[in-house]
Formats: structure tokens, C-alpha cells, sequence
């Protein structure tokens, strides 16, 4: 490869911000500074000191973020290592007589394929139904609390829906039974004001791609009381809880996107004024088409919808052509085989499911992408549903 | 944290290369365009398209480095990672009655670790002897191999002392009772004309740091018949083998050093022309010094030395001070608090071991650094045996 060119996505819209989200024009304006960067922090002569200190000072600013002690941060490569790595941890030094696990139905792939794996192993899993409206089912989670629950995991927003779990009160259910408590927090910073010691767990997990860092980083927070069998064992590093050379270009990047978090709440609303904009403009402008659990608490920054009598990977190609990025929870060709389970879960029909598209929100949205995203995703509705209807009418033209 | 400042590497040797490598200069004068990769290559829109690229690229530069298929690689953070994915893989898909490990006893603490954890669960693990030069000891494993053998874990050459092991003729007694092969094969690339393909191993280990590209990035072999299961599960990722978004920033930066390693010949032939000519200088200069296993088959790039009656924390402190970036396997008030389990496995003392000073030469070191690092050690050597010297006789004075 001669050229990295990203030529492509020059004047595009990117409206696809749960998935990943564009390096932040702090960190672009900064990146030339990470070049320097290397040393094995593990090394005890000076090339460690700058990593060293990087290590230190990105721990010190997430404890302020979350109101922790920084030693209750774990540096790992992402929240699917954090997720797999809290769930086996648990599973693993757990007592025999604590061996089951409620999981949210809606939970990211990473929990949930790890709750599949540690079923083979044994564990009995429960998981929690999840309404259309995006209620999680807290009689369920009532009725099976028991002293044999080893750990609850609901994830406090999630990545397709935005919906937002009352993780605080899960949490209360979990500790009066003893259970330990994960959240999958993934969704959270940058697109709420986090008041994250209200949630009261003992396990959370973050991923430094999905807020303007790069992807390959991420952090765990565990509580000091809580259990841990490291998933990756190795040199001393995180105190003998996660080993491997930290990736010390990843924890400079996001030490300098910390920073710009203390704007969130600026961008928080105005994440949110778009997202109502948007929303408003396509009720004005297109039929039948709904906005899956509008009505729940919700991240500002994320409109699933369901496009009737659309496919949503044809929406999504169609508008990909025209230089906007979104995302569908149909199955597709290209991508996955089956719709969104997530959506399933929540109970939207296949065909519906078929016909949703997530348009996610970043914090360089502006109100001309939105308008332009509107007129764009209208005018394809339009067509799409014309050309639909002339295959009927051909179709019974040919009878 | 205002600025990366890391000025205090301005004109200093780096000599730890096996801890660590300098980011190459290829990938430093193409760093500005690693600035514009983003992207989610999960995502179906043109902005996976780039990162997409890079990621089948990339993996089919390695399957042509290891003459093996782009579908036996998966992209990991590193070999720590990988290391312990390898042996929890085969231990949770073992057969009960094949529940015996032959690990050498010099392998690196993520191999050492993981084993002592899986101990704890259940396994046998046969720790293989390495002598003094650097031999490992295959009477050993054949004596106890057998049918009862999930696994042996060989690192192809070891960090510490440079040594190179007959991992070919150990997978072959391996595969004669039906076991599995391992390798840690980190400290190969860009220090060794690698064969892979002669190692006729199934599962091998590397992390992109070691040979000038970031932390946090690396990949594993895992031959097309070989047991796996994922350590960190999540969505697709890697055909399901290695869940989490990829580390698409570092996969890039490998993607440009591989080019580089087409030069490895050259380099490894500089490395060795150095290398020797240090150990020549060192030999004149200084009295009592030893190069562990210097007649053994060694990386063209490491020197490990016993230097008598010298404390290796100070002597490392001492070069520190004067620019020379150098690494020791002395227990250490600022690092290690046990001198080297490494050393120690290879039957030096612990006196021997506290005496001990590590050198890896790296692509860019020049023929003046190591004249100016050896005329540093002697005059350091003498400096700190003179004091030695007039201690003892003060402390004789003061009887």
C-alpha cells in the first residue's frame, strides 16, 4: 500500500457515531506530538519516564472523570476485552454455589457471547427482556435475584436504541442479594453527563474509539473490593491484572480527548437540539416511519428508526452513494446474516428490523449535515417506495 | 499533560531493543497520513472502506512474511495477549486425558503466568531446563512427552540472553505424540532471517513493538487445524476468533515496517558486525565480564553480560545518567524485586544475576554509539570497582 488515501471521505456526512466516531480535532491538531512517544514504560532507565507519566496522568484524569481511585482503573485494548475479561473473572473465581448470571438482552456481542461461552462451561444465564419502548424488565430481574447470582450485566445505554437503563436501581437489586454489578458503559462518554459513582457498580468497561480516541484503547473500572483473575496474564503491568506492553500512542490520544470531555455537557445539547431537529424534520417530511422508543430515556445523540416498506440495507447503500454514512440493523449482503438481534429482543418483526437504520450523531455534527441528511433520506424514501409500488403494479401487470 | 515533551531523548543510545524499538524511520516519515485512517472496518458504508483495506493488506503481507494463509492470522494487542489465548485455547478445548504442558522454563512471564494460572485449574505443567549456554534440555521433553501432552511452548529466541532454541526438532517430537506446538516467536522479526515455515509449529506469537512499529498491536499464527477458542469474544472480528473493533491506527503502522522487514538480511548482518565488535571492545577493555551463552546459536542483537563485582542496578543507573539506555536482570529498588527468574532457570547465581546488564543493538545503531557505549562501560566499570575497592579497605581501615 503505497498511500493510506482516505480521499474518499472527504465532504462526506458521518452519522454513524455508535459504531466509531472521527478522531477529535484536538487530537488531529496534536498528533504530531505522539510521533515521540515510545519507551517501554516497564524499563527503568529515562526513555520510560514519558510513557511512564502518560500512564499516570491519563489513570489520574479517568479517576477525576469517574470519581475513583486510579488504581481501580485496568488500561486494556478495548471495552469486548473488558466485557470478556469481567464476565470470566467472575465466573472463574466465583463460589460453586454462585453460578448464575442475569444479562440484558440487549447487551453488545461481547457480553453476550461470553455469557454463551460461560454457559457451555456451566453457568446458567438469565436474560433480561427488554420492551419495544426500551423498558428493561425489572420484575424479571426481581424474580430471579437469588444467593446463586453471581453477577448482573446491563449495559447503561445502548449502541443501537440509545436507550438508557436505570442502572443505579439494577444495581441495588444485585448487592441486596450479594451479587456483584456490571454496566457496559461503552455508549456514555461524550453523549451524557456521567455521574458514574450513582451507579454504583462494581465493574465498567470504556472504549477510547467510541469517543474521539482511537480504537485499540480502552479502560475497565474495578472496584477495589471487587474479584480478578487477569484474562490476559504477563509482566506486572496494571498491577499484575492485565499484562502486555500498554499502548502508550492509544493512552496519549485519549489523555488529550479527556480534555475536551469536560466540554460534554455544550456538546450534550447540542447533540440533542439536531437530534430533535432531525426527528422533527422527518415526521414532517416522510410517512409511516417511527422512532424506536422515542419515547424512553435516551441518548441525545442516536435515532433508530423503521422506514416502512423499506429495506434498510437498499436506504443505507442508496444513501452511502450520496456521501452519508449510517447504519441498519437488517441483515445485509455485505454485513450480517440475520437482523439485529438487539432489535429482535426488543420485539420488532423481522420485516421491521429489516427495515431499520440508526443515525448516530457525533460532536461535529452540524445543523446543515442534518438538513442535508434529511432532504437525502427523504428523497430515497421517496424513490424507493415508488419504485416498489411500480414492481407491484408490473408484477400484476403480468398476471 | 500540556505537551508530549520528551526532550530528554535528544541524543541519547538506545540500547534496549529487545524491551522496546524506536518507531522506524519509514513510519515516522508517514506518520501524517496515519492521522486520516478512521473508520469502523465492521461497518458496511464507504467509510469502512480504508480501514477494510488496510486490515486484508496488512494480513496478507504477514501470510506471505510466514509462507502460511491470511486466514491463520489474527490480529491481537500484542503477545501477551496472544500468548495467553494460545495456552487458555488449548487448555479449555483439551481432551481430559491430554492435560500436560512441556513449557520452558526461560519462556516470557505471559507464557510462565498463564501456565502457573491454568496449574491453579487443573493442568500438569512440565517446566523444561535451559543450561548455562543457552541449551535447552531435549532429553527432558522426551522424556516427557506423551500421550497425555496438550502442548509444548518454545519461544523461538529468548528476550533476555538472545539464545536461540531447535524449535523445529521440538515440534516434531511434539507432533510424534499427538501434542500441540507453541512459539513465542517475538524477538524474531527484524533480528533473524525468519524460515518460518521450517518451525512447523501451530500456534506462533508476535507483537508489532519489537520491531519498530506501536504497542498494542499484534498478531498470532494459528495453524488451519489447530484448537481455538477466543479469549476476548465479541462481534465478528477476525472470522469470530478475536472479538473487538481492531486497532486500525497500529494495524496501519505495521502495515508500513513490514515493508521494511524485506531489509532484515542487512540489518541483521549491521546488528551482528556491531554486536560482535562490542563484545571484542568489552573483552579488551574489561577485566572479569562474561557474555552468557555467547558460543550458543544467539540473536545477531543481544548481549547479555556478568559484569564481577558490580552491582547491575547501579551500573544501569550509572549509564542512565550519562544518555545510554541499557537493561539489567538485577533485582531493582525502582523495577524488579526479584533479580531474573530468566538468568536464575539458567543456573547463574543470584549474585551472577544481580551483576547481569542487557544490550540489544537496533536497526539504527551506529558503529559510534557502540564505540561511545563501551568507552562509557569501562570507564563506568572501573569508577564504580575502585569505589568497591576503597570501601573495603576503609571498612579494613575502620577494624
Amino acid at each position: 500500500m503505497q498511500k493510506f488515501s482516505n480521499s474518499s471521505a472527504n465532504g462526506r456526512v458521518y452519522l454513524d457515531n455508535n459504531a466509531t466516531t472521527p478522531h477529535s480535532p484536538a487530537l488531529m491538531s496534536r498528533w504530531h506530538e505522539l510521533i515521540d512517544i515510545f519507551g517501554n514504560p516497564s524499563s527503568i532507565h529515562q526513555d520510560s519516564r514519558l510513557p511512564k507519566t502518560i500512564l499516570r496522568e491519563t489513570k489520574q484524569k479517568i479517576a477525576e472523570l469517574l470519581g475513583c481511585s486510579p488504581l481501580e482503573i485496568i488500561f486494556n485494548s478495548g471495552a469486548s476485552e473488558a466485557n470478556s475479561s469481567v464476565l470470566k473473572a467472575v465466573f472463574y473465581s466465583a463460589d460453586k454455589l454462585r453460578n448464575e448470571y442475569l444479562i440484558s438482552q440487549v447487551e453488545h456481542p461481547s457480553v453476550i457471547k461470553t455469557a454463551m461461552y460461560l454457559q457451555s462451561q456451566g453457568a446458567i444465564i438469565h436474560y433480561i427482556p427488554v420492551s419495544r419502548n426500551g423498558e428493561i424488565d425489572i420484575d424479571f430481574i426481581k424474580e430471579k435475584l437469588s444467593a446463586k447470582t453471581a453477577l448482573v450485566s446491563v449495559m447503561y445505554a445502548n449502541n443501537e436504541t440509545g436507550t438508557i437503563f436505570p442502572v443505579n436501581e439494577i444495581s441495588q437489586l444485585a448487592h441486596s442479594v450479594g451479587a456483584l454489578m456490571h454496566s457496559d458503559c461503552v455508549q456514555t462518554l461524550g453523549k451524557l453527563i456521567l455521574n458514574f459513582q450513582e451507579l454504583n457498580v462494581d465493574y465498567a468497561t470504556f472504549s477510547a474509539h467510541k469517543f474521539y480516541a482511537l480504537s485499540g484503547t480502552g479502560f475497565c473500572y474495578v472496584r477495589k473490593s471487587a474479584k480478578w483473575i487477569p484474562l490476559i496474564h504477563g509482566g506486572g503491568q496494571e498491577r499484575s491484572r492485565r499484562g502486555g506492553t500498554e499502548n502508550i500512542i492509544g493512552i496519549a490520544a485519549l489523555n488529550i480527548v479527556l480534555e475536551q470531555l469536560r466540554n460534554t455537557e455544550v456538546k450534550v445539547n447540542e447533540m440533542k437540539r439536531l437530534r430533535d431537529l432531525l426527528e422533527n424534520l422527518i415526521s414532517q417530511n416522510i410517512s409511516d416511519i417511527q422512532v424506536i422508543a422515542q419515547k424512553a430515556k435516551r441518548l441525545c445523540n442516536t435515532s433508530s428508526l423503521i422506514v416502512g416498506e423499506i429495506d434498510g440495507e437498499t436506504l443505507l447503500m442508496t444513501l452511502d452513494l450520496q456521501g452519508f454514512s449510517v447504519s441498519t440493523g437488517a441483515a445485509c449482503s455485505s454485513g450480517n446474516p440475520e437482523p439485529s438481534p438487539v432489535l429482535l429482543a426488543m420485539g420488532l418483526t423481522r420485516a421491521e428490523a429489516q427495515s431499520s437504520l440508526r443515525v448516530s450523531l457525533g460532536w461535529e455534527t452540524t445543523e446543515i449535515q442534518v438538513r442535508q441528511f434529511v432532504q437525502a433520506l427523504t428523497e430515497t424514501v421517496h424513490k424507493l417506495r415508488e419504485i416498489n409500488l411500480s414492481e407491484k403494479k408490473s408484477v400484476y401487470g403480468h398476471r
